[in-house]
């Protein structure tokens, strides 16, 4: 198995385990979990080959779905031994950024050549699956926390496409923009890393408009 | 006309009421009517298509849009004459949920030949007209009630898979695995059935966490 | 380049600088302008090529993602000049439906030749956008406010289509469609202009069903 197509899996199991994380935390039932594991963890995934017009990563071959249901019963059976599950469930999602982020560019590479749209399907891959999770479970979305998400996806997948554009072999870009997603968004988690946020005046509510 | 066809469009007949139903409680417009309605009754079967990668149905076949329209104003004219509109939204929701997670699974297995592949899009096919009306209404989502749902749309999927892969014909796999779907939605309905809820230990909210 | 062209770039535009003003409502910070400038500046046009089978716009030009980009660093660095945001956010998304109602139902018509498709297709590629953009900021769904919204799209549609089905050359279509999207949008934004809202009975609460 080509080494990148593990980025695709491991995306997929952490994704997914975050999704049944999240059903954990709304006390869904077995089956609640099955669904919110499988959405959040093929979301990302199926919205990137959508767009970019290729066949859909698991209609054609059916054992990311196997992952996602085995994630979930996983999740189900030892969630509650778990002391945080809000931590975890941030941190699983940080290696599915990671993961994710790298293996959307490069599809996206691979299938138009465009630099630009590389990064773009980096960044819709490794964050739709979690927009999908949270609007499911009405939960308030991961991407309006204050806390550097998007930029982390943003990042891995700009230096995978440059560092590949820029001739290195498949293994020696994704590696270190990996590191570059995962060691961001972690730091963020860590160390509450955000960039100054846009507080010239807040908003107001739309009643308020005269 | 094949008689299986009949399942799709009172899929889209029945969601299309219920989204018109919802539309009634938020006390849209006509508009809102015909949008929600239209959302809800091919948005399922839109997902559906795209993911396998067929021609979206509708574009194919714009009866679909006037059955969705048709319904939108029977319910602008009617629905308030119902006792409990929620109520009977609920039961249209059970019968499109039957008719839409056997039809998907005939689709998906006549596109793939995967029986897992089929009976994920029978449950896709179901459920996901019904999340976009709950996400576009802001009401609550189906999903996330306490009473088995999702858990329908799989049995009703699973029982037409594996009937039709054994080698019976296409209305004595369909017809027997509606019914399974219908029944267990409906059971849960009228009686509450539920599956155990995973109450180990609530989750708590994000501010919480230390 | 072809006039029809300039329709979906300032749709792509207007929606990416309400997408940016929603973040700025928000207090997220640049990233967070970006990412959700371009959900709402491709989202609408997005679906709408996945629907109608068609290669996505932004993946064969990507121009439009940098023009999202261009309009996410312009309302960053100005909009705390503005007096209301979400007032100036209404009226560009007024331009943006305009703009996308017409392009929509133009390329539905194209790839479909069904007039009914292409009244659809417009007002999915108008609304679409701003639905995402809502869903993520987790605003009330701009479908939801009292005042002609969906409406105004629908028109505007309807419009082209019959002009251009009747045989007017395609800018003697647009034009006249666009304005009146946009006079009926624009209305209702200034006068209150609303359909008499379903009134009969207001919904109740799942939870008052006996």
């Amino acid at each position: 198995m080509d080494p990148i197509i593990l980025l695709d899996y491991a995306g997929v199991a952490v994704f997914a385990a975050t999704g049944a994380l999240a059903a954990s935390r709304k006390q869904l039932d077995i089956i609640g979990f099955l669904f919110l594991a499988g959405f959040t963890g093929i979301g990302g995934g199926t919205i990137r080959d959508l767009v970019l017009g290729v066949p859909v990563f698991w209609v054609q071959n059916h054992d990311y779905i196997v992952v996602c249901a085995a994630m979930a019963i996983l999740v189900y059976a030892g969630a509650h031994l778990i002391e945080s599950r809000y931590k975890l469930l941030l941190w699983l999602d940080a290696i599915g950024l990671a993961a994710y982020c790298v293996f959307g560019a490069w599809k996206g590479l691979v299938v138009t050549g465009s630099g630009v749209v590389a990064v773009v399907m980096g960044m819709l891959t490794a964050t739709f699956g979690g927009i999908l999770r949270d609007q499911i479970a009405g939960e308030p979305s991961v991407l309006m926390r204050p806390e550097i998400y998007v930029t982390a996806a943003m990042a891995g997948a700009l230096t995978f496409t440059v560092l590949h554009i820029a001739g290195l072999p498949l293994m020696l870009s994704a590696g270190p923009a990996f590191l570059v997603a995962f060691l961001i968004r972690g730091g963020a988690l860590r160390f509450g890393w955000s960039f100054p946020p846009y507080r010239s005046r807040p908003g107001r509510h739309p009643e308020d408009i005269p």
